[in-house]
């Protein structure tokens, strides 16, 4: 299973469209499980990561194979990313991608992660970063599968 | 002037929606251009890129900076991205983006380039890249504004 665990609600109707697209195409090839947080909405960052914690902390479980998604993890091609999807998912039932909020991710998440990755050097809007993982653990599957994608 | 010239047409409406939205919030700091060339649709590569390559020469003059994206190209942060354009638009009126359709770019546009950006190592689907790109230049006219991004 991949599970996605993120923070802040869409708002734009264009986006959620594009997810509930790319959450159907996945769930071909995977069961899928997206829960949102919601925003603390408070400018302190140490209270907000550390509510955030809590919450995320109440969503994962000892078998989850984390990956965080962080600035500075590792960036991977989207062939390796469906390598390492692939590879995971032979020794583990569940992958967990954990996306922070405005203010990143808490050091003791950071400190569960299996895995961190990054996709970019560049800052993207939450909403924007939910379809482009979403799109990529798509092209994972259809690369793993030897399906042909249609870009 | 931001021209962008990209192969391809937007198919999906979340896209289009999408699209119009940050053009209509581009605009409020600068004449924007988006030149969409039509998807050759041949499974030839050299003859694909030299038929694009036509196509984006016709579309461009000596006055353009011109920005390709490339995988290879250098990744910058949204923070030094912004500068890149603050610091371009100084000395140039046109910053032209150019976006390769499914097989990239011909050795001559490339040798055209001014500036080889990459925005990720994985390989994204031209109609999200397009949202992407769009998404980070209206980003880096907020920072050149000193505005708030609402996130």
């Amino acid at each position: 299973m991949i599970k996605i665990i993120c923070v802040g609600k869409i708002k734009e109707k264009f986006f959620t469209d594009a997810i509930k697209e790319y959450e159907k195409r996945i769930s071909k090839y995977s069961e899928l499980k997206v829960i949102e947080l919601e925003d603390i909405g408070l400018s302190d960052k140490k209270v907000v990561l550390k509510k955030e914690e809590e919450k995320i902390l109440k969503n994962i479980n000892s078998k989850d194979y984390i990956i965080t998604l962080e600035i500075e993890g590792k960036e991977l091609s989207s062939i390796d990313f469906s390598k390492k999807i692939e590879d995971t998912l032979i020794t583990n039932s569940n992958i967990t991608f954990i996306i922070g909020g405005s203010f990143g991710l808490s050091e003791s998440i950071k400190s569960l992660s299996n895995y961190k990755l990054s996709f970019s050097k560049m800052t993207f809007p939450h909403q924007l970063f939910r379809i482009i993982l979403l799109e990529q653990i798509y092209r994972a599957f259809k690369i793993i599968n030897n399906e042909e994608y249609h870009k």
